[in-house]
């Protein structure tokens, strides 16, 4: 496609335009009128897609690599046709939605949910309509005060120590994700004990997690340039529910004493990635008193169950951390993507972060010397969205009571759901449920033939392993339900994280239904001595238990 | 206030949730009707922002820190009001709009544009709507392949070097600052080199840029752990209009080499952000060729020039280049966040920024062993928003021809702006303005009395810069314009950025009789022997020269 004709052909001369007129826009890019237009569509694209998501396999059918790419021209068009945001909005419905997952489905259950809301949604789009860069206060100060409202806001919400937040002498801002939450946090870090002990001992800094930690932690800390050798993966076990000891940590940090290391960070975890355990934060934090080691505590997802009473013991001891983050994109109705972060002591971000020698914002920062935030410091890039908005929107709009009966009700349904999961002797839960999510497993034993059905001593491991495997893909391949996996203590378990906005009792008891359906059939396969009679109840048996009786 | 007391004065217990029916949800979060109602006001919101921003001042009247935080309250509302969001709507016309910097109004001349359009507003709105995170290709096939696809069309657009696109065995990605596109191949670098020579030898890496590089490039290699005295600022000059030589990069590289040091990064600016000066990247990559130093170009604003053919030979040289990056969101119409990097050897960046560990994503990938991207290999984060819809929407609906016209516009107005300050004598421009950045100040002479107002012999640096600084603040507190500023070659220079969607002829014309009008009260009030009838003619001669004539 030549779609550089027209304007190839018509060079003009960047060093003598001022001599013509300014060319006139075809169509002016941004426009009241219009925008009013399109809006509409597009508010109601994504009306008409929450009404029939449902309709959707939530993991896209016979989608192979090169699906799409094969479908789009290979250049951008050179000119627009007349209403070309109809023929757009055509495309994504028919080209686009077919092939992606569709996350805001009611029967999405792998990962940690993207729990969505109308003024989620509907805050990013206001904030992409003002479309403002509000980096310094200086630059927006209305968008640097929010934040600094909505995170003491949030923080106060999830009752967080005061000293985390500005009414305590720390501070909140929001970024995009965990993982730069934990970079901001490891340079400030880094930088403190460096001008302490050094620069040359960079390779001396040695940071500190459990084997449950998200990678992201790893990736935070090998971007840092911390040193591959130096990043301490703590093993967790079963019988500590795989939350990281104060004991364990403990030994690894004296080890590295000894050895003349320099323990620099830990990274506790507030509901871990695979199964949603807890580290407890005051005996981690004893266990590395007085060491100048910087606390930070991971609750990307569990922190935000923290605005029920209930739950608020899992943070018990956060008084001595130093940061603190939770994502409010997953399971507190803001939309992609918002991760808070509080820390004890700003000026340590700004320390690492901050920049001094840039003389333009300077100048626009001129009336920030009276201890206003500019938010540039406390994060990687300079430039950043104004996130504040969709927050405050988010908890304006349904206020504490309507978060916590979002959260309550993904709970209990997980619940629910364990119940059931303990209640069929083919399952187990190998861990307690946490939170809303819910890791359990087909047992071994159940793939032997008749009698033997029954749980029945050890498992072979690889054997099931691969039994649950292939569960897993079953129950995705339906495209009624999609759930994820974690391996934890060498076992393979189904992770079903109910958080979606649209989820209701009837699409767990239905991912359930798969679930026995698929495991039934797989069973079947598997136990190669079962006669056709035995498969036939075996397969009646996989709706024997409603979730909600 | 007291938030918590509904909830508190009955809390749940979170182990024994099962037996109670789920709650219900007082108002669900995620509803298609009440989105089509609620995603019209919001639309009609940013409407009617859109048709009266001109009735604002760009920079805000009488804010003083602490404005806004005074009059919000001081935790989150507990219960949610009946439409709720009516409410939020009137206080953000009320209390935030008249605090925000308004980078889209047609007066906001500072610092970079931020080139909105209607439809890349509205792409971030469909994308939160949607709200997926395609982390991996199998998270959301569809939009791993459209950021695949949208890339490419970027890239061949800007006819960048076909080795930086799929097409050509490289691959771009979108991020969302250029800060991050530097960290992420810094790293890439970093790992590549450390992989090679050992990790031992970390402190001995140096990178390399000028003394107008972007004071994030700075900040990125601080995080990436490179030493504080091995980032190497190399001075320009005003004789090669800013930009670095070739020979001042040889003899920094050559010294650290015979010092035993290493170079790892070079980062060529192409329209700094002072002045919009272009480094020479045939000549630069020449001059480091064969040391396998990574040659990174920020490109963050001028790189959208190159949609035009009259603007591509900023980038010759290109070939030889490790990466490019250049943010859509600046001056391509689509709306913040966007940052579109292209790579030579994905690999690299994989190298580093990949993650194996994960089992879970690695289960949800499974079908991505033939040669699919992960993105989140590419980038710091795991997750991510769906960016490439937007721009893809933005290319689409605007085509090549669109985007053309939207650069060519803003540098025909730039330019006219440059010709009538050259014109007045009292101005001049002492950096030819590049792109759409006309860079300018009053000459010390200017405030001379009498006679000696012509340009006449050496500026007093300090008074001249103190009288520029004023102009500026002056200009910009009439709210009727508003501009930045940089230091260059030691002169304090006023900056004015022509590059907003709704900027028209009559308000570049207006941003240039306010500071001609500004000019002539200061100059009155520094120029003490001048008589008051001198004054009055200095005041008339503010206004003589129309801009486009």
């Amino acid at each position: 496609m030549a779609i550089l004709n027209r304007a190839d052909a018509a060079p003009e001369n960047a060093s003598s335009p001022v001599a013509a007129a300014t060319p006139l826009l075809g169509r002016p890019p941004l426009d009241a009128d219009e925008f009013r237009r399109q809006g509409r569509q597009v508010v109601d694209f994504i009306a008409d897609y929450y009404a029939r998501i449902d309709d959707y396999p939530v993991r896209p059918d016979d989608v192979a690599p090169g699906f799409l790419t094969g479908k789009l021209p290979e250049t951008a068009p050179s000119t627009a046709e007349p209403d070309e945001l109809t023929a757009a909005l055509r495309d994504v419905r028919e080209l686009i939605l077919p092939g992606i997952t569709h996350w805001q489905s009611p029967r999405h259950f792998a990962h940690f949910s993207a729990t969505a809301s109308n003024v989620g949604a509907l805050g990013e789009a206001l904030a992409a309509g003002l479309n403002i860069n509000p980096f310094t206060w200086a630059a927006s100060p209305a968008a640097t005060e929010l934040e600094v409202v909505v995170t003491d806001w949030l923080g106060k919400a999830l009752h967080l120590p005061e000293k985390l937040l500005f009414a305590g002498g720390g501070g909140g801002t929001l970024l995009g994700t965990s993982c730069e939450a934990m970079l901001c946090t490891i340079v400030a870090a880094r930088d403190r004990k460096l001008a302490e002990i050094g620069e040359e001992r960079m390779g001396d800094l040695v940071v500190y997690c459990s084997d449950q930690t998200h990678f992201s932690f790893q990736k935070a800390a090998r971007i840092a340039g911390i040193r591959r050798g130096n990043y301490r993966e703590i093993p967790t076990c079963r019988e500590s529910g795989f939350a990281l000891t104060a004991k364990a940590l403990q030994a690894a940090v004296s080890a590295d004493e000894a050895a003349g290391r320099v323990p620099l960070f830990l990274c506790a975890t507030v509901g871990t990635t695979p199964t949603s355990a807890v580290d407890p934060l005051r005996e981690l934090c004893a266990a590395v008193e007085g060491r100048d080691v910087w606390v930070h505590v991971d609750a990307a997802y569990a922190g935000a169950a923290c605005v029920c009473p209930e739950f608020r013991h899992n943070i018990a001891g956060a008084e001595a951390v130093d940061s603190f983050s939770t994502n409010p994109h997953k399971w507190l109705l803001a939309n992609m993507d918002c991760c808070a972060l509080w820390v004890r002591q700003p000026t340590a971000l700004v320390a690492a972060l901050g920049t001094e020698s840039d003389v333009i914002l300077k100048d626009a920062a001129v009336r920030s010397d009276t201890g206003v935030v500019d938010y540039k410091d406390w994060q990687v890039a300079l430039s950043r969205r104004f996130r504040a908005l969709k927050l405050w929107l988010v908890l304006r709009c349904h206020g504490i009571d309507g978060l916590r009966a979002v959260v309550r009700s993904h709970v209990c349904m997980a619940a629910a759901l364990e119940r059931v999961v303990r209640a069929d002797a083919r399952f187990e839960v190998p861990v307690p449920r946490q939170f809303a999510l819910v890791c359990f497993r087909l047992r071994a034993a159940a793939a032997l033939p008749g009698e033997d059905k029954l749980p029945c001593g050890d498992d072979d491991v690889t054997t099931n392993n691969e039994l649950n495997r292939r569960l897993l893909e079953a129950v995705n391949a339906t495209g009624r339900a999609y759930m994820s996996s974690a391996v934890v203590g060498g076992m393979y378990v189904l992770r079903c994280a109910v958080g979606n906005s649209l989820t209701e009792e009837r699409h767990v008891q239905e991912a359930w239904n798969v679930v026995q359906e698929q495991a039934a059939a797989i069973l079947a396969t598997a136990a190669t001595t079962r006669t056709a009679e035995e498969h036939a109840v075996a397969t009646t048996m996989a709706y024997p238990i409603p979730i909600y009786l």
